[in-house]
């Protein structure tokens, strides 16, 4: 049940040792991330203007394993590790021609966004996110 | 010896939900980063164009502790934690009026811009880097 | 033979006021000129790899009509005014929802990476852009 | 009575071809016109959270003179040329060293959050604008 989507790493990506620049990685992270909530039923842009709910982003480990560079496409995986009360721990893998170029551990936190602290996930979005959980089986 | 600086927390580095957009946070912390190199004397541009020596990150673990808000001044602290062969821990500290916001592990590996393998930092920079060491002194 | 492609408007694209951010919108511009030049034959990695040319914006004059908001979809029309020895002149029309948002001329030279002059289109890119050229009868 | 501010051109601010890439001089832009409407007394957080109005830019005029370097040092005036009704009319030049990297006229118009309309200036701040008018005696 793995989210798979692909993203081109433009000119505008990479810096002037030539190779992808990370914050650059961590922007196209976010779209895919909120490519992956319309993919469930749960747009960004309703969470936030309907229901008044955000996902901020509480804990990120990135690991580096090779450069990328101008012109690979970049192929990005997500898997839901697990689905809390108000969190979801998210794994991503991102690889250019079948070879790893980094992955990271993600944790967001449904969150309102009057008190800005953490809330329940409604009911459809968890009902959402944990049909997309990975299993043993998989 | 922490290394101190500070940036404020602009318009254009906020998103829709009215929080900091943590991606335009890691391109600030890069920022910072370079302005520490120059500071112990090594800075980017002439490692890169001198010495074709890059830095690139192969890991950062990210905590996100409280959201930061349009019009925050970012206080950064950057510790050296360990400087190896070719590689630099550092631990940063992110805070606004006294409160921490986010904090981060980050790896940085000296990297040959022709091969992009790791290098050796060079012995004045090593030296530079060694001389910004926390001890368990400090 | 207008060049067309879309994007969407993504979440980190917006700003606190919930429009667009147009340093964003130029972001997203840049890759579409860059799927335009790969589209005619000339993708900028060749371009800047094998024949040491960059494609810089010399002139760019942006008219900001409607706001774009998150969760449109930007449909972008390019359009090739003139093909010089060394220049390119180009209108850009980007709308959501068949509504115009913004437009752009922009004027882009073809540069040695070596000494940052001006250097004439070789001559297979400079038939492929004049074969993009808006004509009156079209 | 000319805003004078200055940024560094940073490593993340360049591209592949190793000059200033445009897009991140737009995003320093926007940062340097947030510190010159709180350098009159009108910061842009209050104009958004108290008095729900933005400063969208409506037409924004660019000329690249010469190629901005890592490392450059940029040096912002800004001059107020007219204050409308709604509207401002800025005219930006960008030097390093003495001499002119870019240059840009911009038109920001003050726009009601709600409406996504024009809304008049607020008295004090149209005051405090008009106060930075270009007089041709200047």
């Amino acid at each position: 049940m793995t989210f798979s989507t692909s993203r081109p790493l433009r000119f505008g990506d990479c810096d002037p040792s030539g190779i992808a620049y990370f914050p650059s990685y961590l922007n196209i992270l976010v779209g895919v991330l909120e490519e992956f909530f319309a993919s469930v039923g749960a747009p960004w842009k309703e969470l936030i203007a309907e229901r008044q709910i955000g996902t901020p982003t509480v804990s990120l480990d990135l690991t580096f394993a090779r450069p990328g560079f101008h012109g690979d496409t970049l192929d990005f995986e997500l898997a839901v590790l697990r689905v809390g009360r108000s969190s979801l721990d998210l794994e991503h893998r991102v690889s250019a021609a079948g070879r790893l170029l980094w992955s990271a551990r993600q944790s967001v936190v449904a969150t309102s966004l009057d008190t800005h602290k953490s809330t329940a996930w409604p009911d459809d979005i968890r009902a959402a996110l944990e049909s997309r959980l990975e299993t043993s089986d998989a």
